[in-house]
């Protein structure tokens, strides 16, 4: 079967954001003031896997091994069956 | 009121991915075999608005100004009042 998976990759509390900071800053120049900016990154991974569990479980070991850096990212998955 | 914008940036379609492509092909090397991996970016504003209306507009003003680049992006905005 094939899934979709939408994966959130989030700095953790604590952490500097120097892209959402700059990103404020250059805001606030043109004029647009906000209380705070916080970036995020997001994967949409298509794969072949025999269950939901199935795929949940190689996308964690993708995000472990590769995407997400588990020092200082927190990541969450979203699943669906789209075929 | 306080706002929360969740802004979205997707590449338009045909555009490449070269991101996406580079983690499919390192997750490949792993032993993962994915049938496509689209990277997307994701802000989260906070800011101080008059209503939802105002809010949308300024936001939208920020992403066309400053957050997306109209030739290769196409971008969503996600409000909720959170004040």
């Amino acid at each position: 079967m094939l899934y979709e998976a939408e994966v959130t990759i989030n700095l953790k509390a604590g952490m500097l954001d120097p892209e959402g900071t700059t990103i404020k800053r250059a805001l606030g120049h043109l004029g647009y003031n906000t209380e705070s900016v916080k970036s995020t990154k997001r994967y949409v991974i298509e794969l072949n896997a025999e269950s939901e569990e199935n795929a949940r479980g190689l996308v964690d070991q993708m995000c472990q091994k590769l995407i997400a850096n588990p020092i200082i990212h927190d990541y969450s998955i979203d699943l669906r069956e789209i075929e």
